[in-house]
């Protein structure tokens, strides 16, 4: 593979400048990216489809690698595997430079110094996602980039993908949509008796007849707070239940909760749920270009501290796109490495964020709401936001 | 997490005699796995279900790890997030310590090192799945417990895995049948004018609604050798087209391909799957315990090359199981360190073995077909056998 003439065959799926200012902010000379969702974003949407699932393969697993210079698009490379030669020919990618020889951790990774060596002098820092490059392929770039300094590129990456386009907006406003269909497919075909395994197989069903990939379940029955969907436990007439759904269509992620009940609702069940559609509502409605994103926070944690409902409630909001929980990092989740990273900074049109208040009550069950929010150039909007209310299952 | 009272809850998955002789040969005191597969199999058939098509979450990615002290099966700990919470109190885990603390790679391993602090002198070698094991927890290991050496762990494992229980047998017929079946059913569907994408989305729902993971779909029509599923390419009346496709059942993988056609094979096309079948049944046939498993290669690889067909043809056979290309490995796959690893090796009761015939051909197209053949106490046995000829679509 030689690098190749200085022509990008497409126009590039993001902005360049922009990440070459975020590069330069890090320090970072060349960029290696990893990642499922980094190698997609920064290839337009392109996710290969034999390894979605599982990346294992004989005694290693598929390790695609995108390779960026900063500043040099047009040095740009894309290590592969020889099954994405058919994507190849079929036109799916613009970096100049291709290697769809490798299949293996160490093999792209050797790919990735070839290249790297031919891209000149004036390389001192390699960016790289550290939770996302295999220690034997980190260890290829440790010994042969041994003049390199190795530091970790992920919040760079997770900046430029903060901001999503109206083409991202419309994938995840399709993903949170069927997702909701789905919920409130399957609780149609809810009876009594019925087990959380099988409750959790007619979502997965449900979601994979409208075109997403299913993600997982989060699911409680009755007054159980155990929200594992594979337990034999079985729904009874009168019993509430709520399906905390993550659903991909194309790699952009819905993820909502929705309530359902096998009856009808007493009057604390109505209160109980319209205080968490209150906050829902509450803390939206500051969302807009410009607003102080730990604002919406604030509000949130105050109306559930002041409430009645204090001790068995808790509310959040964390952006989310091609991951689960990405910028704008609104909270302090130290384990995620949230740290309130954007709570102080402006919200900006495009961004997207979920919202979740969670009830554990103590004597009637799991109560939860979860939506997704986007930040439009004027205000919000919601995307997938009916279903909202008890929804009476069977 | 204290090191727990030395009692073991649940009858180990797995026979840690075997597993401590295939360590000490290794040269290993301590195992860390954290690769879905092998996290899977030492925790019998466990797969935490909320991250298990896209482990990423904030910064990191949650990051299971199983710790095993080669002799004390007593001291495991299994290492995974909170919502793993609602699995412990399904009772699910054997090992008696559990810390559902965490979520992130360098978490994950701060707690793997803690409990191994706790496990006493004499930790020299510490085997992890350097392709499954993050840059940056691996480097938690070398920061932390900088007089152990860490060493690789995948053969031991993969030959642990070699050979399967009756439980994972009948796994792997479920995962067999069930996608010869999706495929079946995909080719009733099929319609002159149909994208290959409609064809691959058809599949894709008929294997979910058999409750299987889809994997992947390699998918030709007509005379093309292009195998991307996701084409804008029509079917049209006489063409033929090959649906080769993984799915999984609870983590075992059927991955079968079977041939269609919409219309009437030609005398040309019914000698061309006729040859493959021969190879197929061929090479199945000297399969029994005991045999040497290079002697099926060379068979299949003798009976092609002195074929008219050897030009566009190629034979492979491979182990499979939770991976689909795993031991015994018969052939030399240098990029994923198959080396004929087994193939002087006699097959053993209990291996499970993939066949594939390929065909490559220049005028009349891609001609395939691959089984799985478990081998038997006296023999072999097919699964999901069915559907071998040229199956009428439409």
């Amino acid at each position: 593979m030689a690098v190749a003439e200085p022509t990008i065959r497409k126009p590039l799926p993001f902005d360049p400048a922009r990440l070459d200012a975020l590069l330069d902010e890090a320090g970072i000379d060349v960029l290696i990216a990893t990642s499922k969702h980094n190698v997609q974003y920064l290839l337009g949407g392109y996710r290969f489809f034999f390894f979605e699932t599982m990346d294992a393969i004989g005694t290693t697993r598929y390790l695609p690698a995108l390779i960026y210079r900063k500043g040099k698009p047009e040095n740009a490379a894309y290590i592969g595997c020889a099954m994405e030669t058919f994507e190849r020919e079929l036109g799916r990618f613009w970096p100049p430079n291709l290697d769809l020889g490798t299949t293996g951790s160490v093999a792209s990774m050797e790919q990735a110094v070839a290249h790297i060596r031919k891209l000149g002098d004036g390389i001192r820092r390699i960016g790289v996602e550290s939770a996302f490059l295999p220690a034997d392929a980190e260890g290829v770039l440790r010994r042969e980039l041994s003049n390199c300094e190795i530091v970790d590129a992920v919040l760079p990456l997770e900046r430029l993908r903060a901001r999503k386009t109206p083409e991202e907006i419309d994938l995840l406003r399709q993903a949170s949509e069927r997702v909701v269909d789905a919920m409130l497919a399957t609780l149609r075909q809810i009876k009594p008796g019925m087990a959380k395994h099988e409750i959790a197989e007619t979502l997965r069903r449900e979601e994979v007849s409208r075109g997403l990939v299913f993600d997982y379940l989060l699911h409680t029955v009755g007054t159980s707070l155990n929200r594992a969907p594979g337990s034999d436990q079985r729904i009874a007439a009168g019993d509430i239940l709520s399906l905390d759904s993550g659903g991909n269509y194309k790699g952009y992620i819905g993820d909502l909760c929705r309530m359902g009940i096998l009856g009808e609702p007493d009057a604390e069940l109505e209160d109980l749920l319209g205080f968490i559609e209150e906050v829902q509502q509450a803390t939206r409605s500051p969302v807009r270009p410009g607003a102080r994103g730990g604002d919406i926070i604030d509000l949130g944690e105050r109306m559930v501290r002041e409430s009645e409902h204090a001790k068995y409630t808790h509310y959040m909001a964390h952006g989310m796109g091609l991951v689960s929980h990405e910028a704008p990092r609104l909270m302090n989740l130290p384990r995620l490495s949230y740290a309130a990273y954007d709570a102080d900074r402006p919200l900006e049109a495009g961004m997207v964020i979920s919202i979740e208040t969670t009830m554990q009550h103590p004597s009637r069950g799991f109560i939860k709401l979860e939506d997704t929010v986007i930040v439009t150039d004027t205000g919000h909007e919601g995307l997938g936001d009916s279903g909202r209310g008890w929804n009476r299952a069977g």
